[in-house]
C-alpha cells in the first residue's frame, strides 16, 4: 500500500467512482524526451518539459480567451507547443523529426501499476475512468496500446464540450458520464494543478506526486496525496478493499 | 525609430489610445532577480523565472475554474507563486526573504524608453493607459515609482471584473474606459500570450519581444512587433508622428 496523506476528514461513505487523469497520470508525457534526446542530442530534456508546459499553457489560452471561441482539438495543440518549443530552443525540426515525436506522443509509455490498481477498482465492482484533455482519437490509441481497455467503462474527453480542465464544464463531464454528483467520486490527477481545480468543483480528490514536488499555494489541498497511483486504493475502508 | 515588422494590413484610420500591459511591458518583472540572486546565490534567476510563470499560471487557473470563483488579488496570487517558487527549488524562504522579495516587486525597474515613448503619445493627444493584471494599489505604486503618473490618462486593474487576462471582460475593461472600440485601441504587450489573446479580443496590437524570441504557434499573429516599446510609434502615420 502506498504512503499517503490524508489532508480531509474521511467522508463517511466510499466513494463510488473514479476517474483519472491521462496525460502525466496515466501515461508518462516525459518519455517522449528519449526519442527528443536521440533526435537532439543533449537537448531531449529540455524540449519535453518545454513542450508539455507549452501544451498545458495552449490549453488554458484558447479555453479562457473569448468564452472558447479558439478551441482546437488537443493533438492540434500538442503539435502547436512542439513547434513552439523547438523554435525557442532554437532547434530545427523537420517534418521528420516532427512527425516522429508527434508519434511518441500517441504512443506515450503508461506508469507499471495502472493496470493492477486499475483490476483492483474493476475486481471491487467500483465504476473506473478517464476525464482527459486528450481528443477522443488520441485517447483511443493510448488505451487500446496500453493495453486498458476492458479496465475503463468510461473514456471522457472534453472535446465534447471544448472547453480544457480547469474549466467547470470540462469537469462536469465525469458527473454525466457517471451519473453521479462530484462528491461521490475519487478524481485521480499527476498534475497538481488538475488535482486543485477538481477539489475546487467538489471531487473527492488523490494527487499523485510522483517527483516529490510542492503542491500548489493557493490555499487549497486535495484530498489525498500519494506517491504513486496505488494510494487511490486508501479511499475505500480496509475491510472492502480488493 | 525602432524596427519592425507589420502582419497585417495598415487601417485607414490611426488609433486613437494606446494601452499598455504593465508587468514585463512597463515594468521589469525579471528586475527582482538581482535581489533574488543576492539571497539566493546561483539560483537568482531561477527563482524569478519560476515565480513569473507560476504567478502567470495562478492568474489563470483562478480566472478558469468556476467562473473565477476562486479569484485572489495579484499581490496574493504573486506571493503565492514566490512561495511556491522558493519550495519548488528547495530554497528556504524566511518571513525577512519573503518580505524583501515582495517588495522589490512593488518598485519593479522601468524600462528606460517608457517616458519618452509615453511623452512622444501624449504631445500627439492619443488617450494612454495601462491594462493589467496587477491591483489598484500595487499599480498605483509601481506608476509613481517610476514617475508616470502624469503621463497616463487611465490605469485599468482587471481587479474591477475579478479576472485575469486573457478573459474577455478583463479585455472589454479597455474599451470601457476609453469609450473606443477595441479596433481603435493599439494593446501593447511584452507577453506574447497577451498579445495574441489581445489581438483575438478585437486589439490592434504590438508585441515588444525584447529577448528575440518566438511568438506563440496558435495561428494567429500581432498586428506588429517591435524590439522595444517605441515602436508603437510606428502605427501613426509619419507626417502625423510627434
Amino acid at each position: 500500500m502506498d504512503k499517503t496523506r490524508a489532508h480531509a476528514s474521511q467522508p463517511s461513505k466510499p466513494p463510488q467512482a473514479v476517474l483519472f487523469d491521462a496525460y502525466g497520470t496515466l501515461f508518462d508525457v516525459y518519455s517522449v524526451g528519449l526519442v527528443a534526446e536521440q533526435l537532439f542530442p543533449g537537448q531531449g530534456e529540455a524540449l519535453g518539459l518545454l513542450w508539455r508546459e507549452k501544451q498545458i499553457e495552449y490549453t488554458r489560452l484558447v479555453t479562457t480567451s473569448n468564452d472558447g471561441a479558439h478551441y482546437q482539438p488537443f493533438w492540434q495543440l500538442t503539435q502547436a507547443g512542439l513547434r513552439y518549443a523547438a523554435r525557442r530552443l532554437k532547434l530545427t525540426l523537420t517534418p521528420e523529426a516532427e512527425l516522429q515525436l508527434m508519434n511518441q506522443y500517441r504512443h506515450l509509455s503508461a506508469f507499471p501499476e495502472n493496470r493492477e490498481v486499475l483490476q483492483a477498482l474493476k475486481a471491487r465492482g467500483i465504476v473506473t475512468g478517464i476525464l482527459s484533455n486528450g481528443d477522443p482519437e488520441m485517447l483511443g490509441i493510448a488505451v487500446r496500446s496500453a493495453g486498458l481497455d476492458g479496465l475503463l467503462d468510461h473514456v471522457i474527453s472534453v472535446d465534447a464540450v471544448r472547453k480544457y480542465k480547469t474549466h467547470p464544464e470540462a469537469y462536469a463531464l465525469g458527473e454525466q458520464a457517471t451519473g453521479l454528483r462530484a462528491a461521490q467520486i475519487v478524481f485521480v490527477s499527476s498534475n497538481s494543478w488538475d488535482a486543485l481545480a477538481a477539489t475546487w468543483y467538489g471531487y473527492q480528490t488523490l494527487w499523485v506526486n510522483r517527483y516529490a514536488q510542492p503542491f500548489e499555494e493557493l490555499g487549497t489541498l486535495p484530498t489525498r496525496t500519494g506517491s504513486t497511483f496505488s494510494a487511490v486504493l486508501d479511499f475505500f475502508p480496509p475491510a472492502a478493499r480488493p
